[in-house]
Parts: structure tokens; sequence; C-alpha cells
């Protein structure tokens, strides 16, 4: 590592200049290391929050984070690994289902997961709620999962990328989460360290999404289509809409039941489509198809013949998990609320605000407040009404789950005023806004 | 205190947004409580360097930094109260001349001073030369002393704006030093706590100043201009120039021993200048004359008298220090170097670089390179040649004083480095430069 001044870097980026691969590299290492202070860091976080990160700094810091770390090599693996990222909305179990699809399809599937965050849920939740399913497996353990039935989704590891982790942390408490070249940078460094050859990334957008505007989630596609080419690892970014919660369930074992229903051939509105959709692209990544409509084609036959589904049992059985409790349909000790549409008109679901869905199922337990803090599988919403849908008084709108009962006045009157009714019919907003690729 | 979120204030200021009076208190007295941690605070001022701080800000974080602390009662010492300010420069022994000519007018000056910093030298470490002087008087004899001989310069004790230690040592490693709300909140919280009514100030603009830039030194000025204002005490700020050091000396005894000079008559180019216009504002300000020009007469009156430096004896001796002292040449140990002007052609000096003559100072043994250091009150430099000087091969330039002999070669080759000689007559640069007032 070359001598570096760190508040001279700080003013620099300060003043606007680049700097360049090797003092962030050493930056990024004398953080890690715990030399460089918090305060120093978050003060350069902050002046490159404000003066911009260009390209070239983007991929030099997400390869310092990358190498902050271990990679798993999986070259011993056959055949073109793929993993998925999603940056993160409300009731998006897509993963769950897609992994197992892909893997049943003969493309590998090496999946670095994430925890649910704010109001948004997380796949290593979800999956968790599947009773004894461990998703902290050891690197090892991964790999040779990988090589034997083609699909594993652990967390991030001690080993995988700590610079993230510490800087993860940072941002989070000092106002510079929302910036693309940081995002790219933590969702980069992580995926590539699980060994993957490329990356299907689904970038959400709206109400529900960290990413509100399309401006802005269309500059986190670019960012990361860029840094993964710079890495060799040819990546597709589609744009989804995630205004609404996505399909009917919010909530860990709520979402894992809905997976499953996906998996056995129910038609799940929206969730069947995206789960075919970004399959299509990553058996085209992984080589086994020529279009993205082939291997939706391809991935839509491994539902009906059952092998998606087997894959997933096979999945869940290999990290611990009972393959028999997926069929159950609520395994947990739970207080179920009906919320029927009562006082308002005849007339049509005009929107249900994914955020405050999210913020909801984080009060029933299904999220977290502050880290460390344990989620209740049980905990969440089914809705009986999605947006488009006529609704008359009486109507059930939703059922909530939760341990928290005495606060069910409360729930109940948050989940209505989530929903908006008008007398006109709307058109359910389409889901796809847009794809983009290297 | 109301109940505050420290992360959501950090992204309105990242976003642009104006902080209110109350939520910069909670920041400030968070901070200094120790509940708010180094890297919100450091992410915080990156956010306000960058995004700006507007008047009322500036002022609320000035207020909250000075309650922070204690402020001294002086409403019982007769008289109206004038302190100065200086915002650093190279060879400024300013101060050391001028309390002791103001006071001796009738005019009391309550002094808190600073300690050199990077290139600049300090009033406290330059009185502190002076054998037995004390600069940590507390606050009760610093207030008695004023109310018995009329001046007293003390350091920041740890009652006085205990905010502004905190945030000063954040800042120095974090990249936000520069920027003119932040220096006014730091100078003015101290300066008020001293209980002064009034104020001049010493904007210094140049290569040897913290402000190199004009517009930077005229911010700073207007800043601290209209936030005195709003205190209610009067402030008049006069810019001068500080690309060359201030006189002939420069270095903690040498520098003493040039406002002594000053004080018994000679009339030191600059230096008996800029004292006479100082004291000129400062007796206006006090309410002995009538206009600044009136007020130099009676500042040259009080030298020619020798109440000046009977005053400044007076000082010394209350502070613990040795009076007779202040007659001894050269007091301690020291290796002396001549320079002289050898290699350049017959010529006049075109500059003296104060920055580069500071940073030597600093290596002499004057100055600190970190916190904490001692300095060597006997090391400096004089100089025999000033800018728009007659220069001729073999003239003697300078000499070093210095307790580092090993390290003569280097001192003596950055010094000629320090001053260019061009073969044209050039005037000297005019010192001052503007005064503002509210």
């Amino acid at each position: 590592m070359t001598s570096f001044n760190p508040v001279q870097v700080i003013i620099d980026k300060r003043d606007g200049k680049a700097v360049d691969a090797s003092t962030l590299r050493s930056l990024i290492d004398s953080y890690t290391a715990g030399h460089l202070p918090d305060y120093q860091m978050s003060a350069f976080l902050m002046a490159a929050f404000l003066r911009g990160l260009d390209d070239d700094e983007s991929w030099a810091l997400t390869e310092a984070m990358l190498e902050s770390g271990e990679t798993v090599d999986l070259s011993s693996v056959e055949g073109i690994k793929v993993d998925k990222h999603s940056t993160g909305g409300v009731g998006d179990k897509i993963s769950i289902a897609l992994a197992p699809v892909v893997a049943a399809c003969g493309v590998p599937v090496p999946m670095i997961s994430g925890r649910g965050l704010a109001h948004s849920g997380g796949t290593l939740d979800k999956l968790e709620s599947i009773p004894g399913f461990r998703t902290n497996l050891s690197l090892d353990e991964f790999r040779s999962q990988v090589a034997r039935i083609g699909v594993s989704i652990i967390g991030q590891t001690d080993e995988i990328a700590p610079a993230d982790r510490k800087l993860y942390a940072l941002r989070d408490v000092t106002g510079t989460v929302e910036y693309a070249p940081f995002i790219t940078a933590s969702i980069m460094s992580k995926k590539l360290a699980g060994g993957t050859d490329s990356l299907v990334l689904d970038v959400k957008c709206g109400r529900g999404a960290f990413m509100q505007e399309r401006a802005g989630a269309e500059e986190l596609a670019h960012r990361i289509v860029d840094v993964a080419a710079r890495f060799g690892k040819p990546t597709v970014a589609i744009l989804t809409r995630m205004d609404a919660p996505l399909g009917r369930a919010v909530g860990n074992w709520p979402e894992v039941r809905e997976a499953v229903r996906c998996l056995k051939g129910d038609n799940i509105p929206d969730v069947t489509d995206l789960t075919l959709k970004l399959a299509g692209e990553m058996l085209v990544l992984g080589g086994v198809v020529k279009t993205p409509e082939e291997g939706e084609s391809k991935a839509a036959e491994s539902i009906r013949s059952g092998l998606a589904f087997q894959k997933l049992a096979d999945l869940v059985l290999a990290q611990g998990g009972d393959p028999w409790a997926l069929d159950v349909e609520r395994p947990h000790h739970v207080t179920e609320i009906e919320v029927r549409y009562l006082d308002g008109p005849t007339g049509y679901v005009k929107a249900i605000d994914a955020r405050d869905v999210g913020n909801l199922a984080v009060d029933l337990g299904a999220g977290r407040r502050s880290m460390g803090e344990r989620v209740d599988p049980a905990a969440g919403i089914v809705f009986y009404k999605r947006v488009g849908d006529e609704i008359r008084p009486g109507d059930l709108l939703a059922t909530i789950s939760t341990n928290r009962p005495e606060r069910a006045a409360e729930f109940e009157r948050c989940l209505r005023s989530a929903v908006s009714v008008g007398e006109e019919p709307v058109a359910g907003a389409e889901l796809f806004m847009g794809r983009y690729s290297g």
C-alpha cells in the first residue's frame, strides 16, 4: 500500500477532484483494518455523495471492497453460474421461486442474499421462516452445494467483503445510503465474491423501493451494468415497478408460501410473471437458451414438470430445512385479523402503498427496527384485493397475521390507510419499466 | 431539548434544507455531551460545508457553541470591553503590542487567544516564551485581572465553549476547516464567552493566511460582523494582506522581542502601522475617542509616553512572568545561522513566501507538527531584508535561530527558496485591503 494522507483525500473529494484507484484502495483497506476512523470515512462518504464518483471511481471502489475479503472459486462447477439481485421491495419473494427454477433448467445459481432493511423484506429472513433452514453456511459448504445440486442461497459471511459490512453500517447512520455508486459497490462486491459469472438485476422503482424516482433507478442500473462489464461479468438489469406490494403476500412465511404456490403452478399475479421474466434472462446468460423468450418457456416448463418445486425441496433439505413444512399453510401460532372494506363507495382499488405496507409488516413483527432484532416468521399480510380490482363494502381486503394482537386496531387502521379506492375503473400499472445490458 | 433524529438532520442538510436553531442546538448539545458520535458530526459538517449554512444557521451554530460552556461576566468592570482577533498568519505578534496599548488608553481588553496552528503562530505560544508567563488562568483570575489592570490574555479554558474544542479537533482531521460559518462560530463562541462587549477582527488574506483568496476573506469578515451584530456586539473587521511575514521576526521569543521594540517606540514596518490601526478602531468601539484617526493618535501617544510598555510589563507580572526578561535579546541557548544573499543578481526583493516561512519556523521548532507537542521558544527567523528592499550579493538576508543545528543546510535552503529577487524595483504591497462594520 502506498502511503496516503486521508485528510488530503477527503479534501480532494470535497473539492470535486477524482480520487485514483490506488488511493481509494488505501482508504478502504485502512478502514477495513480499523486504522482509518469512522469519522474520516463518513466525511469522505458525504463528500463523495455530494461531489460525485465517476465511473472509474465507482469501479475502483467496488474492486477495493470486493478484494477486502475472499472470493469463492466456482471454476470447478460446470456451467456458467448466474446470480440474481433485487434492490429491495415489499413482497419481493422472487428469489425463492427463481433460484430453483433456473437451477432446474441446468444453470447453477450461487446466490448471496440479504436481510430485511427498513420497510423492505430480505430473502434470508424469509428462508429462515422454514423450520431448520440455515443461511449461514461456510463458503466451503456453499461451493460444494452449488456443485452438488446447482443452487445455494446464503448470507454475507465474515470472509465476504468485510469492507462492505462496515461501510454499510456506517452509511446507514450518516445519511449516505441512497447513492448509486455506493449501492453498486455494496451489491457488486458481495455478488462477485460469491463466484458468479454473470448477474441479473431487478432494479425496483417506486413508493416501496429505495429509488423512488425513475432517474435514480436508471442511474443505478447503468452503474451496475457498467461496473459488472469491467469485471467481465455480463449483467442484465430489469427495471420493475414497486409502488404496490409484489403479489398478495407480505411477511416471511406468507411470502415463502406464495413462492411455493408459484412453483406448484398457481399463476400468482406479478410473481409468476416476474419469476419467468428474470429466469428467461438468466437462462440466456447461463448459455442454455438463445433468447429470453425461449428461456421463459423453458422456465415455465420446469414449473409444469414439477422439477422446479423439487429443486426448492432439494435446496431446503441441503440447507437443513424441513421440505415437508413447505406444504403447511400457517405453521406458527399466530393471531389472524380479517380486514374488510367497510366505509367507502363501491369502486376500484386505485393504489396500495408499498412503503406503508412494508412499515406495517415491520410493526407486525416481520422486520426489524434495529440491527440484530429477531423477526417473527409468521407475521405478515395477505391481500385479497389488488390494484385494479373491483371492491364493494363488506369485501375482505386482507388478513393480518401477528403475535401482537393487542395492537390490532392500530394495525387495521394502518392497513386501511395504505389502500385507496376510487369510483372509476383503473388499469393495473405495467410491472416492467425497462431493460439495460452492457 | 426536543427529541431529534440526527440521521434525518444530516439528510436534510445533505439535501440542502435549512436546519432550525433548536435542531442545531440539539445537535451541538448532544455532541458535546458525548451522545452524538464523531462519525455523525463529521458527516453533518461535510454536508454543511458543501451545501452551505445561511446567516440564521451560522448565528444559531455560534450561539449553541457559545452556550455549551460558561460566559465570563465582566459587567462589574467599568468601561466598554473590547477584544481583538486575528484569523492567523506568519509573524503576527500584533496582540502582544496591541492589548497593552489599548488598555493603556483606558479601554479594558479581555483577550481569549489561541495557539499556533499549521504554519501560523499563536499568541499563547509567544507569551509563554516569556519566562514564567501563565496563559492558563482560571476565569476568576482572568476577570479580576481585567478589573485590576485592564488587560488579560488567556487561552480557552475547559469551561469556555467545550463544543468548539471538540468540533475544532474533528474539523482538523475531516477536511472541514476552511468554511466561513464554521470559522465564525469557532472564533465568536470563544470571544463572546470571554465577556467582551465588542470586537476588532484582523482578517488575514494571502499566501500565509488560511483564506488565501480575497473572496473567502471577505465572506468571513461579513459573516463575523453579521453574527456579532445579532449578539449585540459591535464589531469591525479589517482585511489585511498576509503574503509575506508581518514585520521582521517569526518565532515565539523573536516575535515577543519585536512587539517589545514596537512598544518602546521603534517604528517596525507594518507591525507599528497595524498595531495603531487596530488600536484606533478598538478605542472608538471602547468609547474613548470619536474616530479611528483620533484613536490612532491616542495609541501612538501611549507608546511615546511609555504607558503602553508599562502596561505590558504589568500584564507579564500579573500573569507570573518576568518583566525584566522583556529587555533580553536572546535569553535561550540557541544556534544562530546567518543566511546571506549569494548567487543572484543585484536587485530587489520581490516576495517572501509567508507560508514557506511559517512551515520553516515549525521545522525549526517554533511550531507543532501534532497536537500537544512542545514548542521551542527560541527558534525562529529574523529578516534583514523585506519585500521592496534593494539587495546585493553578500547582503545578510536573515538569521535563523534553532536548536536543531544538524539540519542547518536544509533550513538555509528552505529560507532561500522562500525569497524571490528580481532586477526591477518593486513597491511593497499595501497592507490594508478593506474595512467592514455592521
